[in-house]
C-alpha cells in the first residue's frame, strides 16, 4: 500500500468531504475533515465509521446519549461506480450491545455525499423531536415535532412536500421511538417511494433514542466526485459493468437477481433442505414455492426499480390492490420472505409483503421480526405464554407486530425486546435462533456449512453479510464448495469476511462480489481516489477491518463463549438427516482463531492488534 | 294464460326463429320450426330443449349415436332485457344417467339467435371430427380434423383466424375427445377471450362422443330480436335495469358480484362453517380468505369483462405473470375457487386459479374436477390407492387433471368417471360428496339447512343452480330464512326451483333473480313476446318444467331412492356442531313430493303429468 493520499486532490475531487459532529443535548455542530491516516487504513464507511466508533465510544449503554449512531458514506459513494450507493449506520447496537453497522441501497448515500458530507455523527441526546437537514455542506437541526409518531412513509411524504420531490428521507419510524430494540431506519427518495432498510442491528432505536426522527439530505449533482486519474478508471469501469451484466447472478435479463430478486433464492435453498421453518423446528418449507421470487414476479409485482447507479433493478415494488391485505410497498427481500414467510408458517405471499409493509412503516428490521414472532409461536406452542398464536396465522402475526411497536401489553414489550431476550425470559433461550442476541436469516446452517461458522463468528450476530459462504457453496462464487462439507470452510470464511469488510467500506453493494472479483475493486478504487493499493493491501484492510470490529465487542467482554451456534443446529437434524457436527465445529474455531492470529479464547492478542494498526 | 301466440310476429320481431336438427351419421341437416304449443308451455332455453329430450331421446346411452345434445337459447336471448345471454345445452348426461341442462352466459346464446337460430340439435354421431358454423340462418357442417386434439382456447383461436375476431365459439376440449365423463363445453369470443362454461353433466363428452368439437355461430346485429310492445317493453325493461342497478349484490360498484365478483361468497359461505373443505371431512377452511373474491381482486384481477346486455360485470379476467402458475384466463368463479381450494385444501388463489385455467384449456367441469381430486386424496389417505396426493398439492393436483384428461394410467381412467364412480369403484361410496352421481357444489347442507333438499331433489344431481335457497338462508332474497333451521325450507325449495326453471327457459341469468321478481319476468316476457301472462302462469309453467325433468329421471329408474344426501352430512358434525338430521330429511321429502302431487315413493302419478300437460 502507498501512503500517498491526497486529501487536497480528494476534496478537489469531492470523494472526500467531512463529517459533521452533531452534539443533540446541546445543539451544536462541529464540521470534521476526515483523518487521513485513518482514511487509508480504514477506507472509509463500515471501516472509518468504525474507526470512529473504537476511538470514541466504548463501554456506553445502546440506548444512552452517550452512544454514537455514525452514518457514513465511502470514498466511491455517488460515483459513476456500479453499485456504490450504500449508507451505513454505525452504533453499538441495542439489540446485541456488540459492534453494529447496518447498511442500505437506495439512494441516501450519494444524497449525503452529494449534500457534502462524508458522514454524519450524532452525540448525546435532544429533549425534544428534531430532523437534520444536509444541504451544500450545512447541516441544520429542525423541529421534528409535527413528525414524531408517524410512519416512515408518512413522515418521508410530509419532509417531502416541504422540501421538494428531491429530498432524500433516512429516519426512524414509531419502532424506533418506543425503543424497539431492532428498530431499523428507513429511506425513501423519489427513486425509491417504496422504502429501503438499514436493517438490522437496532440503528433505528439508537436515532429514537436521541429523540431524532431522521436525516434529510437535499443533493447537489454539481457535487458528483470525480476520478483522480480518469483514463484508468474509465477502463476499470468499463470491466466492472462487463462482468456485471455478464454474470448469470447479476445481468439484466440473466434469470437471476434482475429478473426474479433476491427471492429467487427461495427456491434453491428450500431445495437444499436449508430454509429454516417454522423457528427451524424444520428445514423444508412446503409452501416454499409460493414464497418464492418466481411467484412474486408472477402475482404482485408491480415494478423494478434500481439504486443509484445499479443496472441489476433487483428491488420488487409490489402491489396488493385489494382486501385486507391491500397495500403499496417495496416487496420483501428473500430474508423477509423467508422470515415473515416460512420462519413463521407462512405460504401466502400476499400476507408475506403486507406484514413487511407494515414493518417499513413502522421501521422494524424484518428478519429479526420474524425471529421474534417465530420465538413467540413456538413458546405458545410450548405454553410459555398465554397468548395462542398459530403458525402461519397472519391476522395474529399482523396484530402482534402493532402490539410490540407500541409496547402494548406484556406480550409487546416482550417481543420489542427482540428473540434472543423473550427466549430467555421464558426461560427457554434454546428457542431463539440466535448468535450474540442477533437472529439468524434465511439459511439453515445444517445444510450450508459453512454459513455456521459465518453466524457464529460474525461480529454483530447471526449474520449472512459478514462472510456469505452461501456465495460458494451454492454458486461457486468465487469457487464451489460442497454445502455439506466443513472441509475449507475456515478459509473460504476469513475471505470473503476480508472482502466483505472493503467492499462494504467502499460503499458497494454486496451484490457485486457476484460479478467482481479483487481486482476490479482495488482498480475502482485506485483509478477513482488516485490511492495505488494491491489485492494484497485489500486483504489486510479487510483484516484489519474486522478485527477492529471483533475487537471492539471484545472490549464490551465478548469471547469464545459467545462464538456458538443455538443447540437446534447441533442437535435435531434437518430433512436430509443433517446436523452441524459439535467437535468438527469447535476444531473450526480453533482453526479460525488460529488463522486470524487470535487466542484460542477468541481474544486478540495485542500483537495481532499492533501489526494490524488497529493499536 | 292466453294462447295467442303469434308465431308469425315472432319470426318478424326474430324473438323466434327455427331449430337446426342435424344427423351427424347422415350429414343431414334439417331446418324445423319450434311448436307452438310447446314454446308456449315451456318457454325456451332449458324447458323447451327438456321438451324436445323428452319426445325424442329416452332410454338411449348418453354417450351413444342416440343420445342428444340440445344447443338452446330463449325468447329472449339476444334482446335489450339485461343478462338475457345464457346458452344451455341438453341431453341425458353420461356422468349422472339423469336429465341434463348445462347453461352458459358470454355470449355464445345472442350469437346463436342472431345468426339465425333457436337452437341446434346433434343426433347421430360423426365418423370424423367435424365443426359447424350457423351464419344467416343456414348451417354448415365442415371438417375438424385439424382441431382435434387441441385446448379449448387453441380452437378457438384457429376458428378465429379463419372467421375473423366476430366469430363465437361454444365447443369441447381434449376431455370432451376421450370422453371424460365430466367434460364441459367451453365457450370463447372476442369478449371473453378467457372463456366461459356450460360446465356441469358432461355435455363435453357428450359433444366429443359425436365427433364434434364446436359450433361457431356467425351473428348478424340485423337480427337482433325486437319486442312485440315496444312502450310496455320500454317499461319493463327500465324496471328491471333500475333493480339491477340499486340491489347491493347486483348493482355495479355495490361492492357485491360487481366488484369482486361471486368469489365474495367465500369468506360469508366458510363464517357460516358450510364451506367444504377437504372432502367436507371439515366445514371451514383456515385458508379461506386467501382464495377470497377480496383476495383474487388484491392480487390476481387484471380486468373485469361481462356478458352480452349486463351491468353487473362479475366476471373476474386474471393473470399469473411469471413461474409455474403463468396463464392468463377467466378467473376461477366461486364455485372453483371452493372446488379446486378448500376441497382440496389448496388455499393458494394462484394454483387454484391456475388449476382452473387448466380446466378450462381442456374443457372439464371444475367443480367434479375439485370433488373428483378430493375423493381421490380421500382415498389414498385411506389406503384405498397407491398415488400418494397431499390435501393442497397443487403439483400433484395439476399432474392428476392431466393425467385424467388423457385417461393416462390406471389413476387417469379411475379420475376420469367422475368422483361419484370413482369412490364406488374403490369401494367406499360414502366418500363421494355427490347426490345422483354429480358432485356436491360449494355449500355445505349441514350450514345451509335449504341446500340440503335443494341437492337431494335436485333433478341433474348435486346442485345449487336448481334452488338456491342460499339466497333467501344468507342474503334474504326474496325473504330471510335462518340457514340452520328446516322451517319453511320445502316452500323455500319448491318456489325457488319454480322461478328458476323459467329463468332458465327464458335464458336469463340466475343472477337477475337476486335484483328482479316474479313481477319483472312476467311483464318481460309478456311485453317482449306479446304472449301475456301473469305471475301465476310463471309458477304453473316452472313447476311444468321442473316435473317434466323429473318424469325424465323417472323414465330412466330415478325415484325416492335417489333422492339422498351423503351420509357424511347426516353423520360427521360441522365446525359448529352441525349435522344434518335424517329424520327431518324424511319428513321434509314426504312434504316435497306431497306439495308437488308426487307419490311418496318420489315417482309421478300419471294425473300430476296430465295436468301440467306433460303427458
Amino acid at each position: 500500500m502507498l501512503y500517498c493520499i491526497q486529501t487536497i486532490v480528494a476534496m478537489i475531487n469531492g470523494y472526500m468531504n467531512k463529517i459533521a459532529w452533531v452534539d443533540l443535548s446541546e445543539k451544536k455542530i462541529e464540521y470534521r475533515e476526515i483523518d487521513e491516516d485513518d482514511a487509508l487504513k480504514f477506507i472509509g464507511g463500515r471501516g472509518l465509521g468504525g474507526r470512529i466508533l473504537v476511538k470514541n465510544c466504548v463501554g456506553k449503554d445502546p440506548l444512552s446519549p452517550e452512544n454514537l449512531l455514525i452514518v457514513m458514506t465511502g470514498p466511491l459513494t455517488g460515483s459513476d461506480v456500479p453499485m456504490a450507493n450504500r449508507i451505513v449506520a454505525i452504533t453499538r447496537s441495542p439489540l446485541t450491545g456488540a459492534f453494529a453497522d447496518s447498511h442500505c441501497g437506495g439512494y441516501a448515500g450519494p444524497a449525503l455525499k452529494l449534500a457534502g458530507f462524508d458522514g454524519i455523527i450524532l452525540s448525546g441526546a435532544s429533549e425534544e423531536p428534531v430532523y437534520l437537514v444536509a444541504k451544500n455542506g450545512e447541516l441544520t437541526i429542525e423541529d421534528a415535532k409535527a413528525l414524531w409518531g408517524k410512519t416512515t412513509s408518512d413522515a418521508y411524504w410530509s419532509i417531502r412536500r416541504k422540501y421538494g420531490a428531491t429530498a432524500v428521507f433516512y429516519g426512524s419510524g414509531p419502532a424506533g421511538e418506543n425503543l424497539v430494540r431492532f428498530a431499523n431506519i428507513m429511506h425513501f427518495s423519489r427513486f425509491a417511494t417504496g422504502g429501503r432498510a438499514s436493517g438490522r442491528c437496532g440503528t433505528g432505536a439508537v436515532m429514537g433514542s436521541k429523540k431524532v426522527k431522521c436525516l434529510v439530505f437535499l443533493a447537489d449533482m454539481k457535487r458528483k466526485p470525480k476520478p483522480a486519474n480518469k483514463e484508468g478508471f474509465g477502463k476499470a469501469l468499463a470491466d466492472a459493468l462487463t462482468k456485471i451484466r455478464e454474470s448469470d447472478v447479476t445481468g439484466p435479463g440473466k434469470g437471476g437477481l434482475s429478473v426474479y430478486g433476491t427471492g429467487v433464492l427461495v427456491n434453491t435453498i428450500n431445495e437444499l433442505a436449508a430454509f429454516p421453518t417454522r423457528n427451524a423446528k424444520e428445514t423444508q418449507f412446503e409452501d416454499a414455492y409460493y414464497i418464492s421470487g418466481e411467484n412474486l414476479r408472477g402475482t404482485l409485482l408491480k415494478k423494478t426499480p434500481t439504486c443509484y447507479q445499479c443496472p441489476v433493478a433487483c428491488k420488487r415494488d409490489v402491489e396488493v390492490k385489494d382486501g385486507k391485505f391491500k397495500h403499496k410497498s417495496e416487496g420483501p427481500e428473500y430474508e423477509t420472505l423467508w422470515s415473515l414467510g416460512a420462519m413463521i408458517g407462512l405460504g401466502h405471499v400476499e400476507a408475506v409483503a403486507y406484514l413487511n409493509y407494515l414493518a417499513n412503516l413502522y421501521g422494524i428490521d424484518t428478519i429479526e421480526l420474524g425471529n421474534t414472532l417465530a420465538v413467540a409461536a413456538e413458546a405458545s406452542e410450548m405454553g410459555l405464554i398465554e397468548e395462542k398464536i398459530r403458525w402461519g396465522d397472519a391476522d395474529k402475526y399482523a396484530e402482534l407486530v402493532r402490539k410490540l411497536v407500541y409496547r402494548e401489553d406484556e406480550i409487546g414489550d416482550l417481543l420489542a425486546e427482540g428473540g434472543a431476550a423473550m427466549a430467555e425470559k421464558l426461560g427457554a433461550p434454546e428457542i431463539s435462533m440466535s448468535v450474540k442476541k442477533l437472529s439468524i436469516p434465511a439459511y439453515d446452517p445444517r445444510g450450508l456449512k459453512g454459513m455456521g461458522l459465518t453466524y457464529a463468528t460474525s461480529n454483530r450476530g447471526a449474520c449472512h453479510l459478514r462472510a456469505y459462504a452461501v456465495s460458494s457453496e451454492v454458486f461457486g462464487i468465487p469457487y464451489k464448495t460442497d454445502p455439506l462439507s466443513y472441509d475449507g470452510k475456515v478459509d473460504l470464511v476469513i475471505a470473503l469476511e476480508r472482502l466483505f469488510a472493503f467492499v462494504d467500506s467502499l460503499t458497494l453493494c454486496k451484490f457485486s462480489t457476484f460479478a467482481l472479483s479483487k481486482e476490479n475493486y482495488v482498480a475502482l478504487y485506485s483509478t477513482f481516489t488516485g490511492v495505488e493499493i494491491t489485492e494484497e493491501d485489500l486483504d489486510k484492510i479487510g483484516e484489519r477491518i474486522w478485527t477492529q470490529e471483533r475487537y471492539f465487542n471484545q472490549l464490551h467482554g465478548f469471547s469464545r463463549k459467545d462464538d456458538v451456534l443455538p443447540k437446534r443446529f447441533f442437535e435435531e437434524p434437518s430433512a436430509k438427516g443433517e446436523t452441524y457436527d459439535r467437535d468438527v465445529f469447535e476444531r473450526m474455531l480453533d482453526e479460525y482463531y488460529e488463522k486470524h492470529r487470535y487466542n484460542p479464547d477468541g481474544t486478540i492478542p495485542e500483537e495481532t492488534l499492533r501489526e494490524l494498526e488497529i493499536l
